[in-house]
C-alpha cells in the first residue's frame, strides 16, 4: 500500500466514524417537524430547536435531498426515505403555488405562504430534491413534480434572448426590480445549481431533453461565466452577462459574511468554495451525461490549483472563503459549506490528475473540518471562523443552513476515499 | 387633399375592388377540404384542385391565420370564422403529436403524419394562428393550444445557452443532423415568426410573460441577427450565432428558387421582403406591446430605405427577391409575398417617417402587383416571375402557397391608405 493510501485510509476511518456516530446520527434525531410536516431548521449549538421556525424552500428542498441522498448511499434502512417521503408530502401540500406556478419562497411553520417570490435558485433545488427522491423511492410523484418545476421555469423563467435563466422573480414571475431586489442579475451560483439539477433531473428520467439542457448549462459556464483567463469563477452579471461586482440581494439564500461593503465585492474575486464545488459536480454531470472530459480538464485544473495556491490557509488550516482571480485570499473567513465542497473537490481532483498535492490540500481541510468545525459532541458543524479560527457563529441550524453540505461532503468523500485505498 | 392623399385614394379603390371582388371570394370558394376537413393547398392556374393533396402544417395554420384575420377585419359575415373553426378542428384532430408534443410537419389529406418532425417555423405559425383564432372567435381552444404550443417549444426547443430557439428538431424533439438536415442553423426568418407569434399570443391572452418573450426575440433580432453596420436582415446562423451562407435544407417551406447553388447563398446577402416585412410587423408589436419606437427608429429607416434603392426594380416595376447589405440586387426574380409584403411595408414606412419616397415606392409595387402578380380574372396572385416581369410559375397554391401573405397584404394596405386618405 502506498503512502497516500495509508494516508486515506486513515482519513477514511475519520470520515465514517463521524458520517455513522455523528452526522446521519444527528439529523435522524433533529429537524423533523413532527407537529407540522416539514422540516425545522434553526438549531442552536447543542442541536436544541431555537424556537424559530420560518421554513425556506431552500432549507425543505435540501432536506429532501440530503435524506434522500443518504436513503440510496445505503443509510437508515429505510427510515430516511420515510423522512424524504413526509418532507415531500409538506412541499407539495405547501410550496407549490398554484396561481402562479413554481414554488414559493418561504413559509410558516404551519406552511401558510410567507414570501411567495420565485427564486430560481430556489426552483434549481427542487428539481435537485425531488429528482434525488425519485431515485431513491421510485414515488412517481418526485418525477412529476421535478419535470412540473422544469416546464414552469423554461416557460417562465428563461431568458431566450441572452441564455440561461432570470434568477429574481415576483410571485407571478415578472422580474423584481433591478439592482438589490436582483431582476437584473444573473450568477455562477444558480447557473451551477442548475447544472447540478438538470444533472439529476437527467439521471432520474433519462430523458434527452435534460441531457441538452444540462449542456446547455455546462457550455455557457464554460464559455461566458468563467473568467476567460484564469478559468476561475465569476459571481455576478449583469442580464447580458456583462460582469458587474456581486451585490446582496434582499431575498438572500445564506448567512453573508459581507453585508458592510456598500459597493458589493471587487470585480476581481472568486469564491474557493464555489469554484471546487463546481469542479467536482461538473466531473459527476460529465459521468451522468456520459461526456468527454478531455476539454475541459484544463479548466478543472485551473479550478483547483487556484484553489490550492491561495485559498488553503496551509499555516493554520481549513480553506478561505474568497479571493481575487490571480492573487491572495481577500475574505479569509472559514465558512463550514466551503470546507465541506474543498473535502469532495481535492479527492475528486486526485482522482482525475493523479497529482498527490491535491491529497496535500485534501488532509488540510479534513484535518480542519475535524478538529475546528464538527461539533462532535452534538454531530453537525459549526457555521463560520475566522481566519485564526476562531469561531464565529455556533448554531447548528439556520434558515439557511442544513445539512445538505455537510452529509453530501461526507458521503461523497467516504466514496472517494473508498476508490483510493481499493 | 394633397397629392399623395389623391394618389393614395386611387390604390385604395384598387385594393378594396382586388380584396372585396376578387381575392377574398376566390377563398371563399376555394381551399376548403369538403371531405376530410382541413385545407387543399394545391390549386392550379385557375384555382382548380391539382388532385396533390399534402396538408402541410405552414398552410393549414397559415389558412386558419387567415379566415380568422379576415372575420377580425369585419369580412365574411360569419362565414370565414366557420372555415377558421373547421380548420382549427382539422388541425387539433391531426397535428398534434400525442407521444411528443408539438405539432407534425405533414399530413395526408385524411390527417395521416407522414413527416413528424418538430420545424420551429411551423410551430410559430401555429401560436400565430390560435392567437388570431381566439381573438377572433372567443373558442377557448384556441388560447389552451397557443398556450400549450408556447410551453411545449419553451421545455423542448428553446436554446439556453446561446439565446433564440433550435429550428430543426426530430419527431422527440432530439436536433436533428447539422448542414442540410437544419440541426446546427438559426434564422432571421424563424424567430422573425416567432416575434410575430408572440405578439398575437401576448394580445390575445395580454400575460405579461408573452411580453416579455416578444422583447427577449426583438432584442435578439436588433442586436444579434440584423447587420451590425447595413442593419439589413442576414439569414443564417450557426447555434451560437455566427453568420453563415444560408443553404437549402431538406425539410423546406417554401418554393426555394437557388436549389443550385451548391455552396449556399453569398454571406453578402440580404432579402428585401423578409427586411420590409420585418420592420412593418416590428412596427406592429412596438403598438401591441406598447414600447418606445424611438431607439429603433434608425433601424427602420435603413431597412426601407435599403429595400427602396437596392430592392425596387424602378424601372420595370416590383421588389427583387435578395441582394447585398450595402450593393444591387442579385437574385432579381420577383416572388409574390415579397410584393405583398412591400406594399404594407412601403406605406407603414410613410406612416411612420412621412417621406413620400415611400410613397413612390408603394406605388411601383402596386401597380406591378395590380398589372402583373394579381391574376384577376381568378382572384389570387402567380407566384413568380423574373427580372423582365415574364411569369415563370402559374399556379395559384401550393404545398407552402397560400392566402397568407396576399390576404394580409390586402387587409393590412387598406388599413394604412385608410390612414393616409383619412
Amino acid at each position: 500500500m502506498s503512502a497516500i493510501q495509508d494516508r486515506c485510509d486513515a482519513f477514511l476511518d475519520e470520515v465514517q466514524n463521524h458520517l455513522r456516530d455523528e452526522l446521519l446520527p444527528f439529523w435522524l434525531a433533529h429537524g423533523v417537524d413532527k407537529e407540522y410536516g416539514g422540516f425545522l431548521t434553526y438549531l442552536d449549538k447543542d442541536g436544541k430547536p431555537t424556537g424559530e421556525s420560518l421554513k425556506t424552500l431552500v432549507c425543505q428542498t435540501r432536506m429532501i435531498f440530503t435524506y434522500a441522498s443518504a436513503h440510496r448511499a445505503g443509510f437508515g434502512e429505510g427510515k430516511f426515505l420515510q423522512i424524504a417521503r413526509d418532507g415531500v408530502n409538506f412541499l407539495l401540500d405547501h410550496f407549490w403555488d398554484d396561481d402562479h406556478f413554481g414554488w414559493i419562497w418561504t413559509a410558516e411553520r404551519d406552511g401558510k405562504p410567507v414570501n411567495r417570490s420565485k427564486i430560481m435558485y430556489g426552483q434549481s433545488f427542487a428539481i435537485y430534491a425531488l429528482s434525488e427522491y425519485v431515485m431513491a423511492s421510485g414515488d412517481y410523484r418526485g418525477m412529476e413534480w421535478a419535470v412540473k418545476t422544469y416546464e414552469t421555469i423554461q416557460a417562465l423563467g428563461a431568458d431566450n434572448c441572452h441564455g440561461g435563466y432570470y434568477e429574481f422573480m415576483e410571485r407571478d414571475w415578472q422580474l423584481k426590480k433591478p439592482g438589490a431586489y436582483g431582476g437584473d442579475r444573473k450568477s455562477f451560483d444558480v447557473h451551477m445549481h442548475l447544472m447540478e439539477a438538470f444533472t439529476n433531473l437527467y439521471e432520474a428520467t433519462g430523458m434527452p431533453i435534460y441531457k441538452r439542457k444540462t449542456r446547455e448549462v455546462v457550455e455557457l459556464i464554460f464559455n461566458t461565466i468563467l473568467h476567460p483567463d484564469f478559468r476561475t469563477g465569476r459571481a455576478a452579471f449583469m442580464l447580458d452577462w456583462t460582469p458587474v461586482r456581486q451585490i446582496l440581494f434582499k431575498d438572500v439564500w445564506g448567512s453573508d459574511r459581507d453585508a458592510g461593503e456598500d459597493q458589493g465585492r471587487p470585480l476581481n474575486n472568486t469564491s474557493y468554495g464555489h469554484n471546487v464545488e463546481f469542479a467536482w459536480l461538473f466531473n459527476h454531470t460529465c459521468k451522468i451525461l456520459d461526456l468527454d472530459r478531455k476539454p475541459y480538464l484544463d479548466t478543472l485544473r485551473k479550478l483547483y490549483d487556484h484553489a490550492h495556491q491561495y485559498g488553503v490557509d496551509w499555516e493554520r488550516g481549513g480553506i478561505y472563503c474568497e479571493g481575487a482571480h490571480d492573487g491572495p485570499a481577500r475574505e479569509k473567513n472559514k465558512e463550514f459549506w466551503q470546507q465541506a465542497e474543498a473535502l469532495v473537490g481535492f479527492l475528486d481532483a486526485y482522482l482525475l490528475f493523479e497529482d498527490p498535492k491535491y491529497i496535500d490540500a485534501y488532509e488540510n481541510v479534513h484535518r480542519f473540518a475535524m478538529d475546528h468545525v464538527i461539533n462532535h459532541k452534538v454531530g453537525e458543524w459549526y457555521p463560520l471562523f475566522d481566519e485564526n479560527n476562531n469561531r464565529l457563529w455556533d448554531y447548528m441550524g439556520h434558515a439557511w443552513k442544513i445539512n445538505y453540505h455537510t452529509v453530501r461532503s461526507m458521503i461523497q468523500s467516504e466514496q472517494r476515499l473508498l476508490k483510493i485505498t481499493a
